[in-house]
């Protein structure tokens, strides 16, 4: 037995604003942040449980503060019993009646719990010696079905239904988990398409992206008609037509606006337009989905919860599902949405980038070939090469795709050095003469 | 001239668990709390803007953080640019490109800019030497549009409609402030209703609301099934077939279970049924509304802004709209949502309670009659007599009527004694011996 004794956050940013990299037509200017926390017990295998909130900036102090007022669920907890029955933990700190007001169940209180709940898994996952996707693509169906809240869900998926998406999916696991190890995960890349980069480094980034063995890159729209027609064209002639290009205007538009724009963009063969409008607008997707058929509309990213994905795959609002391993309540709320998607046979291609996005969901997607959906078909993963070194395990991405990763954990543990060097606002990276040299 | 030179943030909180006053079947042993602000200008007028937002006691300190993570937007500004154009003032709020990575628009950060929004009217208010309903209720349609913000609601309404609604009501605005002063808004009472009262305590205050001429009554119910139609039960016999009862279910239930245990509770002549299921949920509740009439859905005090309301709307999934002064984001999201109910013709009735949730939302209800719906017919207001007596303008409720308040700003001011007094964890009311004696 023993005792979790300690929960330390960090309030850590990167002045990724001085580069424009991540700039698209709502965030100007972010610089890529990270409410982070690491669970520290006396246990004598010396293991940590990591994990963090994304953040763009600003707020990633109130994040933290949020994590902090969670301490008090977990410091003097006894480990095993945490850990043993995650589905209970989770309904811990999401059924805390007075913290709940605060939501329900979205935004920053939401947020920190899931990096709470990740951080646990992390913990789970290095006690077990395995990566969290293999850890959890070898527990059982009922001890998946026994991880989820099935409270706002039961019209759309009951415990019954989810177990017998497990069920069926067991028989082939054990040669998913191989064909994963032999073929990876396909990427896709966004790391040509923000809006701040010139035409130029548009071209030279999509040139490479092909070069790099990806399948699809995105693009950034939603600020200027002709701009986005002028980059779709350059992007399309650069990566020829086999290259499926998706647009993103990161919800820019209203609903009419959406539709009647995507109509000029439609002529380079658009793969998707991701987050048209209002993340909380169920119905404005549907509209728009119906408007700009048969572009798909994806979204997810900011989707707060369980509860709105639910709605978004009954109203037909999407049809490509983009989960985020720091938006919602943790791995568990994740898997249940994964379970909403099979449900609905919408596939998942999780939204990555940020600061360990990346390494934190492609556990995730590989978790759902294995033992949900057991496809990779229209299915990939957001990559963007941003700041993956400061990461212990960083992803690996070659070929256009992910190889999984085999390090024992959740994949969201950063370098103390990194923790240090951009710690806001006291260090090193944000002393006045750094950021002004950066600059 | 002036400039905003400080503003001070205050953690305050009483300990209204230790009588279950506020208990429902979520919300089990709430502590009212606000995170609370003052602004404070350089200003000859010594005129304070002070807002909150209402919390039930954990994760107070985080919406406090949530406000502080505002004073950048606020300290050292021109105090007239921003009272002169709240327009603008809320878009540089809602609309910050770092902090809307937290939201967006819903959740801690976007009740924290509730407060500030709500603070600043205050102000303005106490300026142009009127109550806040007032002032709202003399400026022009064109003033009035230029408040809201249209991003998100065209497809439901837009600023030509809004315009015309608010020039429809225009021409019996003086006449309509006459009669507020004169027979006052009504009001319908929770006060009885609370889920961890005896049977004998909620016929007695049953007894009272009566006696104090209230036309509706709300009992809290989800619980239990029997317990609720003893309880309902009791509350009918004691007032008679002509006054109206609700019941809210704070959240508990599903859409299955929603409509099959209102089934059962339909015998007892139920006025509506509040908070079925999540606030998320549009499609859930357009469901039960289908499944449980006549008997209206009402829903709001959870509802993060005014893209669920307009869904909600959209699908009819409410047919009683709930505002709240202190879950969105201030005053000019209030008027949206406002406008959107009358667009779609279904009444406001608004959540209060709380901490000077009634001191702030009747300064809505009261422009709504004034300017907007033009009517009283099927609205009123929440009351529950808790906490009052720590208000400069404390609510005045007599005759089941809530009667306008004629002292200027926005009502929301607390005496500073009482923000000593309870500020948490350091004020008096906090300190063990207190506690102990109040347990």
């Amino acid at each position: 037995m023993s005792i979790i004794t300690a929960v330390e956050t960090f309030d850590v940013r990167f002045p990724t604003s001085k580069h424009l990299d991540g700039s698209d037509a709502m965030n100007a200017d972010p610089d890529y942040s990270a409410a982070y926390l690491r669970i520290i017990t006396d246990a004598a295998d010396g293991h940590e449980g990591h994990g963090f909130v994304f953040t763009i900036g600003r707020g990633n102090d109130v994040e933290t503060a949020a994590i902090n007022a969670l301490k008090g669920h977990v410091i003097g907890r006894n480990t095993e019993e945490l850990l043993d029955d995650m589905g209970a933990t989770w309904r811990l700190f999401v059924h805390d009646s007075q913290l709940r007001w605060l939501g329900p169940e979205k935004g920053v209180m939401h947020m920190a719990i899931g990096a709470v709940v990740n951080a646990l898994w992390d913990l789970k996952a290095k006690r077990a010696g395995l990566p969290l996707w293999q850890l959890l693509g070898r527990m059982t169906p009922e001890e998946l079905v026994n991880l989820i809240d099935f409270r706002y869900l039961t019209d759309a998926l009951t415990p019954e239904e989810a177990l017998e998406i497990f069920r069926k999916a067991e028989p082939g696991r054990r040669q998913r988990e191989e064909e994963l190890l032999t073929v990876g995960y396909p990427a896709y890349t966004t790391t040509p398409g923000w809006l701040g980069y010139s035409d130029e480094k548009l071209a030279r980034l999509c040139r490479e992206a092909v070069k790099d063995g990806f399948q699809q890159i995105k693009l950034k729209v939603g600020g200027d008609l002709e701009d986005d027609r002028r980059r779709l064209k350059i992007a399309r002639e650069t990566v020829g037509p086999d290259i499926r290009i998706a647009v993103d205007a990161n919800q820019r538009w209203d609903v009419a606006e959406a539709i009647s724009w995507m109509k000029e963009l439609a002529e380079f063969d658009v793969a998707w337009i991701e987050e048209p409008t209002s993340p909380d607008d169920v119905l404005g997707h549907a509209a728009i989905s119906r408007g700009v058929a048969p572009i798909p509309v994806a979204t997810g990213e900011h989707v707060q919860n369980r509860v709105i994905f639910k709605q978004m795959l009954q109203a037909d609002a999407l049809q490509v599902l983009q989960i985020d391993a720091a938006r919602v309540a943790g791995v568990n709320e994740n898997i249940a949405i994964l379970l909403l998607a099979a449900k609905f046979n919408v596939p998942v291609c999780p939204h990555a980038g940020g600061v360990g996005l990346c390494e934190a969901v492609q556990h995730l997607s590989m978790f759902d070939f294995v033992a949900v959906s057991g496809t990779l078909e229209r299915r990939m993963i957001e990559f963007v090469d941003h700041l993956h070194e400061h990461f212990i395990t960083p992803i690996d991405v070659r070929q256009g795709r992910y190889w999984p990763p085999l390090a024992q954990g959740a994949g969201a543990e950063m370098h103390l050095a990194s923790l240090q060097e951009f710690s806001y606002p006291g260090g090193p990276a944000w002393m006045p003469e750094t950021v002004a040299i950066a600059g």
